[in-house]
Protein backbone atom coordinates (compact mmCIF):
# COMPACT_ATOMS: atom_id res chain seq x y z
CA UNK A 1 0.00 0.00 0.00
CA UNK A 2 2.01 2.89 -0.87
CA UNK A 3 0.82 6.32 -0.30
CA UNK A 4 1.19 9.98 -1.89
CA UNK A 5 3.59 12.06 0.44
CA UNK A 6 5.09 15.46 1.21
CA UNK A 7 7.88 16.09 3.69
CA UNK A 8 8.28 19.53 4.76
CA UNK A 9 6.03 20.53 1.22
CA UNK A 10 8.05 18.37 -1.03
CA UNK A 11 7.53 14.79 -2.17
CA UNK A 12 10.81 12.49 -1.64
CA UNK A 13 12.74 11.97 -4.40
CA UNK A 14 12.97 8.19 -2.95
CA UNK A 15 10.10 6.60 -0.53
CA UNK A 16 13.17 5.29 1.43
CA UNK A 17 15.27 7.81 1.62
CA UNK A 18 13.04 10.50 2.85
CA UNK A 19 13.70 11.47 6.27
CA UNK A 20 16.61 13.10 8.12
CA UNK A 21 19.39 10.78 9.84
CA UNK A 22 18.80 12.88 12.97
CA UNK A 23 15.19 13.33 12.73
CA UNK A 24 14.10 13.25 16.83
CA UNK A 25 10.41 11.26 15.58
CA UNK A 26 12.53 8.72 14.85
CA UNK A 27 15.03 9.12 17.69
CA UNK A 28 12.51 9.35 20.77
CA UNK A 29 8.86 9.84 18.96
CA UNK A 30 9.07 13.44 19.52
CA UNK A 31 6.31 14.80 17.80
CA UNK A 32 2.04 14.35 17.26
CA UNK A 33 0.37 13.11 14.51
CA UNK A 34 -3.29 12.92 13.22
CA UNK A 35 -4.85 10.53 10.91
CA UNK A 36 -8.28 11.39 8.99
CA UNK A 37 -10.87 10.72 6.57
CA UNK A 38 -10.89 11.84 3.13
CA UNK A 39 -13.79 11.28 0.96
CA UNK A 40 -14.56 13.47 -2.24
CA UNK A 41 -11.70 15.20 -1.94
CA UNK A 42 -12.45 16.69 1.93
CA UNK A 43 -10.78 15.82 5.02
CA UNK A 44 -13.80 14.98 7.26
CA UNK A 45 -13.09 17.06 10.63
CA UNK A 46 -10.43 18.67 9.60
CA UNK A 47 -10.70 21.40 11.33
CA UNK A 48 -10.51 19.42 14.27
CA UNK A 49 -7.61 17.35 13.32
CA UNK A 50 -5.59 20.87 12.83
CA UNK A 51 -6.67 22.26 16.24
CA UNK A 52 -6.01 18.91 18.28
CA UNK A 53 -2.27 19.07 16.21
CA UNK A 54 -1.88 22.48 17.05
CA UNK A 55 -2.71 21.77 20.95
CA UNK A 56 -0.26 18.83 21.01
CA UNK A 57 2.32 20.83 19.51
CA UNK A 58 2.12 23.71 22.24
CA UNK A 59 1.90 20.67 24.98
CA UNK A 60 5.53 19.75 23.45
CA UNK A 61 6.83 23.17 23.22
CA UNK A 62 6.96 21.91 19.27
CA UNK A 63 6.35 25.29 16.69
CA UNK A 64 3.35 23.75 15.05
CA UNK A 65 2.86 24.97 10.98
CA UNK A 66 0.76 27.33 9.96
CA UNK A 67 -2.78 26.29 9.64
CA UNK A 68 -2.57 27.44 6.19
CA UNK A 69 0.79 25.64 5.58
CA UNK A 70 -0.92 22.45 6.23
CA UNK A 71 -3.99 23.48 4.27
CA UNK A 72 -2.09 23.49 1.32
CA UNK A 73 -0.12 20.21 1.42
CA UNK A 74 -3.71 18.78 2.70
CA UNK A 75 -5.53 20.28 -0.69
CA UNK A 76 -2.17 19.02 -3.04
CA UNK A 77 -2.63 15.48 -1.44
CA UNK A 78 -6.75 15.79 -1.58
CA UNK A 79 -7.36 15.99 -5.28
CA UNK A 80 -8.52 14.05 -6.94
CA UNK A 81 -9.21 11.48 -4.25
CA UNK A 82 -12.39 10.08 -4.01
CA UNK A 83 -11.85 8.10 -0.77
CA UNK A 84 -8.48 8.05 1.22
CA UNK A 85 -6.51 8.07 4.72
CA UNK A 86 -4.85 11.68 5.68
CA UNK A 87 -1.96 11.31 7.74
CA UNK A 88 0.04 14.48 9.27
CA UNK A 89 3.02 13.88 11.64
CA UNK A 90 4.67 17.09 12.81
CA UNK A 91 7.75 16.15 14.98
CA UNK A 92 10.60 18.40 16.49
CA UNK A 93 13.00 17.65 13.51
CA UNK A 94 16.39 17.32 12.99
CA UNK A 95 18.22 17.77 15.95
CA UNK A 96 21.68 17.23 17.93
CA UNK A 97 22.29 14.16 20.08
CA UNK A 98 20.84 13.97 23.11
CA UNK A 99 17.47 14.28 24.73
CA UNK A 100 17.16 18.22 25.06
CA UNK A 101 15.68 19.66 22.29
CA UNK A 102 17.99 21.92 21.05
CA UNK A 103 16.83 25.93 21.28
CA UNK A 104 18.46 26.63 18.09
CA UNK A 105 17.45 24.05 16.58
CA UNK A 106 16.10 23.89 12.64
CA UNK A 107 12.31 24.08 12.03
CA UNK A 108 10.01 21.14 12.61
CA UNK A 109 9.52 18.43 10.45
CA UNK A 110 6.02 18.45 8.83
CA UNK A 111 4.76 15.13 7.22
CA UNK A 112 2.01 14.94 5.23
CA UNK A 113 0.59 11.49 3.40
CA UNK A 114 -2.74 10.13 2.00
CA UNK A 115 -3.41 6.49 1.96
CA UNK A 116 -5.21 4.57 -0.31
CA UNK A 117 -8.37 3.94 1.57
CA UNK A 118 -10.83 0.90 0.75
CA UNK A 119 -14.69 2.24 0.57
CA UNK A 120 -16.23 1.86 3.98
CA UNK A 121 -17.79 -1.70 4.58
CA UNK A 122 -21.55 -1.85 5.76
CA UNK A 123 -21.57 -1.23 9.37
CA UNK A 124 -22.44 -4.89 10.77
CA UNK A 125 -21.81 -4.76 14.70
CA UNK A 126 -18.36 -5.33 15.44
CA UNK A 127 -16.69 -8.03 17.85
CA UNK A 128 -14.16 -6.66 20.85
CA UNK A 129 -10.99 -8.49 22.90
CA UNK A 130 -9.29 -7.73 25.84
CA UNK A 131 -6.00 -6.50 25.17
CA UNK A 132 -3.30 -8.09 28.34
CA UNK A 133 -0.82 -5.06 27.13
CA UNK A 134 -1.52 -1.94 29.32
CA UNK A 135 -1.38 2.01 28.93
CA UNK A 136 0.68 3.80 30.93
CA UNK A 137 -0.52 6.44 33.16
CA UNK A 138 0.67 10.13 32.84
CA UNK A 139 -1.50 12.80 32.89
CA UNK A 140 1.38 15.43 31.23
CA UNK A 141 0.92 13.16 28.39
CA UNK A 142 -2.77 12.37 28.43
CA UNK A 143 -5.09 12.96 25.57
CA UNK A 144 -2.17 13.60 23.52
CA UNK A 145 -1.85 12.28 19.92
CA UNK A 146 1.98 12.15 20.11
CA UNK A 147 4.68 9.32 18.42
CA UNK A 148 5.24 6.92 21.48
CA UNK A 149 2.65 4.95 20.93
CA UNK A 150 4.51 1.57 21.40
CA UNK A 151 1.85 0.43 23.76
CA UNK A 152 -0.30 0.38 20.95
CA UNK A 153 1.94 -1.59 18.69
CA UNK A 154 2.14 -4.41 21.21
CA UNK A 155 -1.62 -4.40 22.35
CA UNK A 156 -2.49 -4.85 18.14
CA UNK A 157 0.09 -7.51 18.17
CA UNK A 158 -1.77 -9.63 20.26
CA UNK A 159 -3.62 -11.02 18.12
CA UNK A 160 -4.59 -11.76 14.24
CA UNK A 161 -7.80 -13.09 14.26
CA UNK A 162 -9.51 -10.66 11.42
CA UNK A 163 -13.27 -11.73 12.94
CA UNK A 164 -12.12 -9.24 15.70
CA UNK A 165 -12.02 -5.74 14.90
CA UNK A 166 -10.72 -4.14 17.81
CA UNK A 167 -9.10 -4.79 21.21
CA UNK A 168 -9.89 -2.89 24.22
CA UNK A 169 -7.28 -1.47 26.86
CA UNK A 170 -7.09 -1.28 30.36
CA UNK A 171 -4.51 1.07 32.33
CA UNK A 172 -1.66 -0.09 34.92
CA UNK A 173 -4.46 0.39 37.49
CA UNK A 174 -6.58 -1.64 35.83
CA UNK A 175 -9.33 1.54 34.39
CA UNK A 176 -11.20 1.46 31.21
CA UNK A 177 -9.31 3.72 28.86
CA UNK A 178 -10.07 3.34 25.03
CA UNK A 179 -9.38 0.64 22.30
CA UNK A 180 -6.15 0.12 20.87
CA UNK A 181 -6.98 2.90 17.84
CA UNK A 182 -9.98 4.28 19.17
CA UNK A 183 -12.66 5.59 21.92
CA UNK A 184 -15.19 3.85 23.26
CA UNK A 185 -19.10 4.95 24.74
CA UNK A 186 -21.35 3.17 27.15
CA UNK A 187 -24.88 3.14 27.01
CA UNK A 188 -26.55 2.90 30.61
CA UNK A 189 -30.19 4.10 31.65
CA UNK A 190 -29.95 6.19 28.60
CA UNK A 191 -26.90 8.23 29.17
CA UNK A 192 -23.79 7.63 26.70
CA UNK A 193 -20.52 7.24 29.09
CA UNK A 194 -16.99 7.69 27.98
CA UNK A 195 -13.24 7.48 29.60
CA UNK A 196 -12.21 10.75 30.96
CA UNK A 197 -8.44 10.15 29.47
CA UNK A 198 -7.86 12.22 32.26
CA UNK A 199 -4.21 9.51 33.19
CA UNK A 200 -3.90 8.02 29.26
CA UNK A 201 -5.51 7.95 26.00
CA UNK A 202 -6.61 10.05 22.94
CA UNK A 203 -8.94 12.91 22.80
CA UNK A 204 -10.26 11.24 19.73
CA UNK A 205 -11.66 13.83 17.06
CA UNK A 206 -14.76 11.74 16.35
CA UNK A 207 -14.78 11.44 20.20
CA UNK A 208 -15.22 14.92 20.55
CA UNK A 209 -17.97 15.13 17.38
CA UNK A 210 -20.16 12.41 19.23
CA UNK A 211 -20.33 14.28 22.17
CA UNK A 212 -21.70 17.23 20.45
CA UNK A 213 -23.25 15.19 18.53
CA UNK A 214 -25.07 13.50 21.21
CA UNK A 215 -26.08 16.40 23.14
CA UNK A 216 -27.86 17.61 19.99
CA UNK A 217 -29.85 14.52 20.06
CA UNK A 218 -30.81 15.25 23.93
CA UNK A 219 -29.12 11.99 25.16
CA UNK A 220 -26.97 13.33 28.03
CA UNK A 221 -23.04 12.29 28.48
CA UNK A 222 -20.52 11.87 31.45
CA UNK A 223 -16.92 11.85 30.47
CA UNK A 224 -15.64 9.62 34.20
CA UNK A 225 -13.44 6.94 35.47
CA UNK A 226 -14.86 3.47 33.74
CA UNK A 227 -13.96 0.07 35.03
CA UNK A 228 -14.19 -3.27 33.20
CA UNK A 229 -17.64 -4.42 34.84
CA UNK A 230 -19.49 -1.15 33.77
CA UNK A 231 -19.35 -3.14 30.22
CA UNK A 232 -21.70 -5.07 32.04
CA UNK A 233 -24.19 -2.86 32.83
CA UNK A 234 -24.08 -1.35 29.56
CA UNK A 235 -27.16 -2.01 27.56
CA UNK A 236 -25.37 -0.69 23.75
CA UNK A 237 -21.84 -0.15 22.94
CA UNK A 238 -19.74 1.46 20.09
CA UNK A 239 -16.20 2.77 19.68
CA UNK A 240 -15.17 5.79 17.62
CA UNK A 241 -12.39 6.63 15.68
CA UNK A 242 -12.13 9.69 13.07
CA UNK A 243 -11.12 7.19 10.01
CA UNK A 244 -13.62 4.02 10.61
CA UNK A 245 -16.60 6.44 12.25
CA UNK A 246 -19.19 4.64 14.58
CA UNK A 247 -18.86 1.13 14.92
CA UNK A 248 -21.44 -0.86 17.13
CA UNK A 249 -20.45 -3.03 19.03
CA UNK A 250 -21.57 -6.92 19.58
CA UNK A 251 -19.42 -8.76 21.90
CA UNK A 252 -16.75 -8.87 23.70
CA UNK A 253 -15.51 -12.17 25.43
CA UNK A 254 -18.82 -13.44 26.93
CA UNK A 255 -20.64 -10.19 26.67
CA UNK A 256 -23.27 -9.30 23.81
CA UNK A 257 -24.78 -6.32 22.65
CA UNK A 258 -27.87 -6.56 20.27
CA UNK A 259 -29.11 -2.74 20.39
CA UNK A 260 -27.63 -0.58 17.92
CA UNK A 261 -30.12 2.78 18.38
CA UNK A 262 -27.61 5.35 19.55
CA UNK A 263 -25.18 4.27 17.55
CA UNK A 264 -26.78 4.15 14.40
CA UNK A 265 -28.76 7.61 15.37
CA UNK A 266 -25.72 9.03 15.66
CA UNK A 267 -23.91 7.65 12.48
CA UNK A 268 -26.78 9.22 10.68
CA UNK A 269 -26.40 12.75 11.96
CA UNK A 270 -22.47 12.46 11.69
CA UNK A 271 -22.05 10.39 8.20
CA UNK A 272 -19.96 8.62 9.37
CA UNK B 1 27.82 18.13 15.51
CA UNK B 2 28.08 15.31 12.50
CA UNK B 3 28.25 11.86 12.57
CA UNK B 4 29.61 8.94 10.63
CA UNK B 5 26.18 6.78 9.92
CA UNK B 6 25.46 3.54 8.91
CA UNK B 7 21.89 2.36 7.70
CA UNK B 8 21.62 -1.28 7.16
CA UNK B 9 25.21 -1.30 6.37
CA UNK B 10 25.49 1.47 4.13
CA UNK B 11 26.83 5.70 4.83
CA UNK B 12 23.20 7.44 3.35
CA UNK B 13 23.71 9.46 0.91
CA UNK B 14 22.37 12.61 2.22
CA UNK B 15 21.87 12.61 6.06
CA UNK B 16 18.71 14.21 5.38
CA UNK B 17 17.78 11.95 3.04
CA UNK B 18 18.31 8.33 5.29
CA UNK B 19 15.09 6.99 6.61
CA UNK B 20 11.71 5.25 5.13
CA UNK B 21 9.10 7.44 4.97
CA UNK B 22 6.69 4.46 6.40
CA UNK B 23 9.91 3.50 9.13
CA UNK B 24 7.86 2.79 12.58
CA UNK B 25 10.69 4.32 14.48
CA UNK B 26 8.98 7.59 13.18
CA UNK B 27 5.92 6.48 12.86
CA UNK B 28 5.17 4.69 16.77
CA UNK B 29 8.99 5.03 18.52
CA UNK B 30 8.74 1.19 17.43
CA UNK B 31 12.26 0.29 18.21
CA UNK B 32 15.36 -0.04 20.87
CA UNK B 33 18.59 1.94 21.29
CA UNK B 34 21.42 2.10 22.84
CA UNK B 35 24.53 4.66 23.15
CA UNK B 36 28.24 3.47 24.20
CA UNK B 37 31.06 5.00 24.81
CA UNK B 38 33.96 4.65 22.54
CA UNK B 39 37.55 4.67 23.42
CA UNK B 40 40.55 3.90 21.29
CA UNK B 41 38.87 2.26 18.76
CA UNK B 42 37.29 0.34 21.68
CA UNK B 43 33.35 0.22 22.77
CA UNK B 44 33.47 0.07 26.42
CA UNK B 45 31.15 -2.75 28.11
CA UNK B 46 30.00 -3.48 24.21
CA UNK B 47 29.05 -7.15 25.46
CA UNK B 48 26.73 -5.39 27.36
CA UNK B 49 25.04 -3.12 24.88
CA UNK B 50 24.61 -5.84 22.49
CA UNK B 51 23.15 -8.09 25.39
CA UNK B 52 20.75 -5.36 26.28
CA UNK B 53 19.31 -4.20 22.21
CA UNK B 54 19.47 -8.13 21.86
CA UNK B 55 16.75 -8.71 25.01
CA UNK B 56 14.99 -5.26 24.20
CA UNK B 57 14.04 -7.02 20.75
CA UNK B 58 13.22 -9.99 22.18
CA UNK B 59 10.93 -8.18 24.30
CA UNK B 60 9.42 -6.37 21.44
CA UNK B 61 9.37 -8.92 19.05
CA UNK B 62 11.83 -7.05 16.68
CA UNK B 63 14.08 -9.43 14.88
CA UNK B 64 17.53 -8.96 16.36
CA UNK B 65 20.13 -7.87 13.54
CA UNK B 66 23.32 -10.64 13.91
CA UNK B 67 25.53 -9.99 16.53
CA UNK B 68 28.36 -9.69 13.90
CA UNK B 69 26.58 -7.70 12.35
CA UNK B 70 26.68 -5.30 14.28
CA UNK B 71 29.75 -5.63 15.21
CA UNK B 72 30.83 -5.09 11.50
CA UNK B 73 29.39 -1.67 11.46
CA UNK B 74 30.55 -0.99 14.72
CA UNK B 75 34.22 -1.78 13.97
CA UNK B 76 33.82 0.14 10.44
CA UNK B 77 32.96 3.52 12.74
CA UNK B 78 35.06 2.81 15.51
CA UNK B 79 38.21 2.87 13.25
CA UNK B 80 40.31 5.57 14.10
CA UNK B 81 38.29 6.61 16.71
CA UNK B 82 40.32 7.88 19.74
CA UNK B 83 36.99 9.26 21.46
CA UNK B 84 32.99 8.71 20.31
CA UNK B 85 29.86 8.25 21.27
CA UNK B 86 28.61 5.28 19.18
CA UNK B 87 24.38 5.03 18.62
CA UNK B 88 22.52 2.11 17.66
CA UNK B 89 18.78 2.25 17.24
CA UNK B 90 17.00 -0.85 15.83
CA UNK B 91 13.69 -0.55 14.76
CA UNK B 92 10.49 -2.39 13.50
CA UNK B 93 11.78 -0.96 9.96
CA UNK B 94 9.23 0.64 7.14
CA UNK B 95 5.41 -0.69 7.70
CA UNK B 96 2.08 -0.70 6.15
CA UNK B 97 -0.40 2.26 8.26
CA UNK B 98 -1.28 1.28 11.56
CA UNK B 99 -0.04 -0.07 14.70
CA UNK B 100 0.01 -3.63 13.96
CA UNK B 101 3.11 -5.28 13.48
CA UNK B 102 3.28 -6.31 9.61
CA UNK B 103 3.62 -9.97 9.79
CA UNK B 104 4.93 -10.05 6.08
CA UNK B 105 7.00 -7.34 6.97
CA UNK B 106 10.68 -6.13 5.55
CA UNK B 107 13.56 -6.41 7.42
CA UNK B 108 14.03 -4.43 10.83
CA UNK B 109 16.44 -0.51 10.45
CA UNK B 110 19.52 -1.34 11.71
CA UNK B 111 20.81 2.14 12.53
CA UNK B 112 24.66 2.55 13.64
CA UNK B 113 26.01 6.14 14.25
CA UNK B 114 29.66 7.49 15.13
CA UNK B 115 29.33 11.20 16.88
CA UNK B 116 32.29 13.04 17.85
CA UNK B 117 32.70 12.74 22.27
CA UNK B 118 34.72 16.45 23.49
CA UNK B 119 38.00 14.70 26.30
CA UNK B 120 36.16 13.92 29.43
CA UNK B 121 35.79 16.55 31.58
CA UNK B 122 37.69 15.91 35.31
CA UNK B 123 35.12 13.99 37.19
CA UNK B 124 34.22 17.21 39.66
CA UNK B 125 31.20 16.02 42.16
CA UNK B 126 27.94 17.26 39.99
CA UNK B 127 24.58 19.57 41.25
CA UNK B 128 20.82 17.70 40.17
CA UNK B 129 17.57 19.17 40.20
CA UNK B 130 14.27 17.64 40.48
CA UNK B 131 11.96 17.40 37.11
CA UNK B 132 8.39 18.01 37.30
CA UNK B 133 7.91 15.77 34.39
CA UNK B 134 6.99 12.41 35.69
CA UNK B 135 7.86 8.69 34.44
CA UNK B 136 5.00 6.62 33.82
CA UNK B 137 4.92 3.12 34.82
CA UNK B 138 4.39 0.12 32.72
CA UNK B 139 6.02 -2.94 33.55
CA UNK B 140 5.35 -4.65 30.23
CA UNK B 141 8.01 -2.02 29.17
CA UNK B 142 10.60 -1.22 32.31
CA UNK B 143 13.95 -1.62 31.85
CA UNK B 144 14.25 -1.61 27.93
CA UNK B 145 16.04 1.53 26.37
CA UNK B 146 12.65 1.76 23.77
CA UNK B 147 12.49 5.12 21.34
CA UNK B 148 9.45 6.51 23.25
CA UNK B 149 11.54 9.06 25.52
CA UNK B 150 9.05 11.90 25.19
CA UNK B 151 9.14 11.97 29.09
CA UNK B 152 12.81 12.23 28.84
CA UNK B 153 12.74 14.85 26.33
CA UNK B 154 10.48 16.96 28.41
CA UNK B 155 12.21 16.56 31.50
CA UNK B 156 15.50 17.60 30.27
CA UNK B 157 13.49 20.84 28.46
CA UNK B 158 12.71 21.96 31.97
CA UNK B 159 16.39 23.37 32.67
CA UNK B 160 19.08 25.23 31.06
CA UNK B 161 21.20 26.31 33.54
CA UNK B 162 24.66 24.50 32.31
CA UNK B 163 25.65 24.18 36.15
CA UNK B 164 22.81 21.35 36.71
CA UNK B 165 24.23 18.53 35.42
CA UNK B 166 21.29 16.08 35.36
CA UNK B 167 17.45 16.15 36.65
CA UNK B 168 16.13 13.52 37.98
CA UNK B 169 12.87 11.60 37.96
CA UNK B 170 10.30 10.53 39.82
CA UNK B 171 7.48 8.03 38.43
CA UNK B 172 3.65 9.20 38.08
CA UNK B 173 3.36 7.99 42.00
CA UNK B 174 6.40 9.56 43.80
CA UNK B 175 9.03 7.07 43.65
CA UNK B 176 12.29 7.72 42.95
CA UNK B 177 13.14 6.42 39.45
CA UNK B 178 16.35 7.42 37.80
CA UNK B 179 18.10 10.20 36.45
CA UNK B 180 16.72 11.87 32.68
CA UNK B 181 19.79 9.58 31.41
CA UNK B 182 21.32 8.04 34.07
CA UNK B 183 20.77 5.51 37.08
CA UNK B 184 21.39 6.79 40.55
CA UNK B 185 22.74 4.87 43.30
CA UNK B 186 23.15 5.86 47.21
CA UNK B 187 25.27 4.88 50.47
CA UNK B 188 23.40 4.17 53.02
CA UNK B 189 25.07 2.45 56.27
CA UNK B 190 27.53 1.55 54.13
CA UNK B 191 25.11 -0.25 51.55
CA UNK B 192 24.57 1.16 48.00
CA UNK B 193 21.03 1.40 47.04
CA UNK B 194 19.39 1.65 44.03
CA UNK B 195 16.10 1.83 42.37
CA UNK B 196 14.57 -1.47 41.20
CA UNK B 197 13.16 0.00 38.16
CA UNK B 198 9.96 -2.56 38.55
CA UNK B 199 7.75 -0.26 36.74
CA UNK B 200 9.83 2.12 34.98
CA UNK B 201 13.49 3.23 33.96
CA UNK B 202 16.05 1.71 31.74
CA UNK B 203 18.39 -0.63 33.21
CA UNK B 204 21.80 0.95 33.03
CA UNK B 205 24.75 -0.81 31.38
CA UNK B 206 26.63 1.24 33.74
CA UNK B 207 24.48 0.60 36.32
CA UNK B 208 25.02 -3.32 35.95
CA UNK B 209 28.62 -2.59 35.84
CA UNK B 210 28.85 -1.16 39.33
CA UNK B 211 26.09 -3.59 40.84
CA UNK B 212 28.71 -5.94 40.09
CA UNK B 213 32.47 -4.00 40.63
CA UNK B 214 30.48 -3.01 43.93
CA UNK B 215 29.89 -6.64 44.98
CA UNK B 216 33.70 -7.12 43.44
CA UNK B 217 34.72 -4.54 46.37
CA UNK B 218 32.53 -6.32 49.18
CA UNK B 219 29.92 -3.32 49.07
CA UNK B 220 26.40 -4.61 49.01
CA UNK B 221 23.69 -3.07 46.60
CA UNK B 222 20.34 -3.54 47.14
CA UNK B 223 17.53 -2.85 44.44
CA UNK B 224 14.56 -1.73 45.86
CA UNK B 225 11.85 0.83 45.69
CA UNK B 226 13.29 4.00 46.81
CA UNK B 227 11.86 7.52 47.54
CA UNK B 228 12.58 11.20 47.37
CA UNK B 229 12.97 11.05 51.11
CA UNK B 230 15.74 8.49 51.21
CA UNK B 231 17.95 10.72 49.70
CA UNK B 232 18.16 12.55 52.82
CA UNK B 233 19.78 10.14 54.53
CA UNK B 234 21.99 9.16 52.34
CA UNK B 235 26.02 9.76 52.89
CA UNK B 236 26.81 9.55 49.45
CA UNK B 237 25.09 9.59 45.98
CA UNK B 238 26.29 8.89 42.49
CA UNK B 239 24.65 8.69 39.13
CA UNK B 240 25.99 6.53 36.17
CA UNK B 241 25.90 6.13 32.75
CA UNK B 242 27.52 4.41 29.90
CA UNK B 243 29.09 7.66 28.27
CA UNK B 244 29.64 10.11 31.14
CA UNK B 245 31.15 7.23 33.70
CA UNK B 246 30.42 7.61 37.32
CA UNK B 247 29.71 10.78 38.19
CA UNK B 248 30.08 11.62 42.56
CA UNK B 249 26.58 14.25 43.09
CA UNK B 250 27.47 17.31 45.49
CA UNK B 251 24.15 19.01 45.49
CA UNK B 252 20.14 18.27 44.73
CA UNK B 253 18.05 21.27 45.77
CA UNK B 254 18.97 21.99 49.64
CA UNK B 255 20.63 18.69 50.03
CA UNK B 256 24.24 18.46 49.77
CA UNK B 257 26.79 15.42 50.32
CA UNK B 258 30.97 15.86 50.30
CA UNK B 259 31.59 12.32 50.14
CA UNK B 260 32.97 10.72 46.88
CA UNK B 261 34.88 7.86 48.48
CA UNK B 262 32.74 4.92 46.97
CA UNK B 263 32.25 6.67 43.73
CA UNK B 264 35.86 6.83 43.22
CA UNK B 265 36.62 3.23 44.18
CA UNK B 266 34.03 2.44 41.73
CA UNK B 267 35.21 4.79 39.06
CA UNK B 268 38.78 3.40 39.73
CA UNK B 269 37.71 -0.34 39.49
CA UNK B 270 35.66 0.22 36.18
CA UNK B 271 38.14 2.85 34.61
CA UNK B 272 34.81 5.48 33.41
Amino acid sequence: MSAAILIDGQPPLEEARALHASERGFHYGDGVFETALVRDERVRFLDDHLSRLAHGCKSLNIQAPRRAVLQADIARLSTGCAMGILKIIVSRGAGTRGYRPDAHAGEPTRFVAMYPALPRAPARPIRLRWCETRLSRNARLAGIKHLNRLEQVLAQAEWRDDRIAEGLMLDTEGELVSGTASNIFLLRDGMLATPDLRFCGVQGVMRAQVIRAAAGLGIAVVEEPLWPHDLEQASEVFVTNAVRGIRPVQALGNLRWSETTVACRLKKVLEC
